[in-house]
């Protein structure tokens, strides 16, 4: 481990620019202070939403950025104050690593809609350095946003579910949604999406997949679990489908109508959307108040939450389905993700890549 | 009274084609079966939709059509098994005549919803038969959608608050959201918006009136007693209100921006869509998603709840504010009514109006 110092300094791979290439770059974490917990990095996922930050979709991104937020790693050392964690638990980081803890958000447990809160990376920490995420070595974490992982879970497989898990965990528990024998739609079957789909199965929900064309059906039905498979094209199929479901996850990340799919949902339904998207998406308002329906969203989940997921995906054996890449193959990960072609996540086996070398 | 055979008939005011014009029309009502109240009726507010509806706005119209969905009587002769009613109970009827009985909404008591609902005119009744409103001397309705009207309680006062009045209760009730102290934004102030701040003034609410312009400022505050005013034009006041209230009452018939009023609302707010707007309206994903807010609507309100409101009302003198007029005036009411020429409701003394000359 060399001494205090030489563990300060680390490696992560970060964007440099708006092109979104990830290249090694070295930087320093800060001391363990208290309340921190310094953790070695072993797997860390990548989510649709590094894209849009690499590459500055939203306008806000600082470069260098080191990005990823959905990060497994054994804890190395712990602050003083620190009784939740000791040297060698594996443990989580996700989206967030800090809040006001003074607003009503945090006050409820519900961290996440803190107006205050500080993002893992691309963000600016308590102490004025930018935070930097989980491709890297490693990383420093307040302990509120560090969860841990349940034995026996592998590192690889439990990174996705701490953002695409929680993300969907998260409205179901929210909105009184997990009771068994829900019938569920789930519009869009990417990273989120498929986590969607495994979750609702192990609420004990009925499982409509829902699609612009034929081509997942295999792998939505056979390989997902899925009770049924929903071409959004087919007029006739949808019509027998109108009125049936009790809730849909929306995942998909562009402009599309919303009148056929709140045309699925039972009186009283839910349409959740999950996409953030930059286009205003549209509806009628019959269709909404002639059956009382809800168009909401969510986003991420609450440190509470992932904690209650990561459990709940324990005592079903859930798993995410995820291709492990290595670090030097990112940035065509990434570009591959930009084509939806993956099933269904990348995961970067951190601890096992060679982080200086490109 | 006459024979039974002389009070079959009964004359109303209809429309005769889509240029909405009301004239006299006499019609046979059916015989009073076991499970119906012949109803005299005193009174009848003029809703909006009422104008939609004879001028074939939704390409759905028959005529002749008498119109009329706020509708007080008194109650004449009662069938066989009606135990609910008397000869002599002031008594109202709302928008619908008739559900299936059999299907979830019907069986869970929000009959509104039922897929099968008769409304109380411009539709079929399970005879065959044109359904009638309340411009007219009488209605012969199923006990089921008879309400008894609070002792003490005007007739012409009670009028808007079996439809614009439960119109706002039901989604206060059935949204969890009739706790005193609620912050609520009650946006437009015709006959729904009116009641719209009534309704939450009673509930201990701290109401906001949201309008295009100032014009409505000292109505709103004097007379309706909302505690705020806010212009939404007003870019700097618009400002501070971000994040402030529970929910908003949207009763804007017409297309308008979503986002102004979404940023209004605090974490877990709800935007309640009161108006049938046939352009879509449209909303960015992450205003929604980043709050966890909910867009949804409802659809005027269950028997039930028409009860719980006027009880609601009558224990808390809340009235509603109208302008009375005669059947000979329903024509030029409608053209100012179109104009939101109305403080707020028009209800017509049809008891007190010569129902046979124009």
């Amino acid at each position: 481990m060399g001494s205090l110092e030489a563990k300060r300094e680390t490696i992560g791979w970060a964007a440099r620019d708006p092109t979104g290439v990830l290249s090694p770059y070295t930087y320093t974490l800060r001391n363990t202070g208290p309340e921190d917990v310094y953790i070695k990095v072993k797997s860390c996922g990548i989510c649709h939403s590094d894209i849009h930050q690499i590459k500055n979709d939203l306008g806000m991104s600082n470069y260098p950025m080191v990005p990823g937020h959905e990060v497994i790693g054994e804890v190395v050392e712990v602050g003083s104050s620190v009784t939740k964690f000791k040297g060698g638990d594996v443990v989580g980081v996700g989206c967030i690593v800090g809040c006001c803890r003074d607003c009503k958000a945090c006050k409820s447990d519900i961290e996440q809609y803190c107006n205050k809160k500080i993002w893992s990376y691309n963000d600016v920490y308590v102490d004025g350095k930018p935070t930097q995420g989980g491709f890297a070595r490693a990383m420093i974490v307040d302990q509120k946003f560090v969860v841990k992982i349940p034995e026996g879970m592998a590192p690889e497989q439990a990174a996705p579910l701490l953002c695409a898990g929680v993300t969907v965990y998260s409205p179901l528990n929210h909105f009184g949604l997990k009771n068994s024998g829900l019938r569920a739609g789930i519009l869009g079957l990417g990273g989120v999406g498929h986590m969607g789909v495994k979750i609702a199965k192990a609420m004990g929900h009925h499982v409509t997949v829902i699609s612009s064309s034929d081509k997942k059906r295999e792998e939505a039905m056979d390989h997902l679990g899925a009770d049924e498979y929903l071409v959004s094209s087919d007029a006739t199929k949808m019509q027998e489908a109108v009125d049936s479901l009790d809730y849909i996850i929306d995942t998909i990340p562009v402009f599309h109508p919303l009148e056929p799919y709140l045309s699925l949902l039972k009186l009283d339904g839910k349409l959740i959307l999950m996409g953030v998207i930059n286009q205003p998406l549209q509806f009628l308002t019959p269709v909404v108040m002639l059956g009382r329906k809800t168009i909401t969203g969510s986003f991420i989940g609450s440190m509470k939450e992932i904690e209650d997921m990561l459990e709940f995906c324990k005592e079903r054996n859930l798993t995410s389905m995820i291709e492990v890449v290595k670090m030097d193959y990112v940035n065509k990960a990434i570009e591959r993700l930009e084509k939806n072609d993956v099933r269904y996540r990348f995961v970067v086996d951190v601890a096992g890549s060679k982080l200086d070398q490109e």
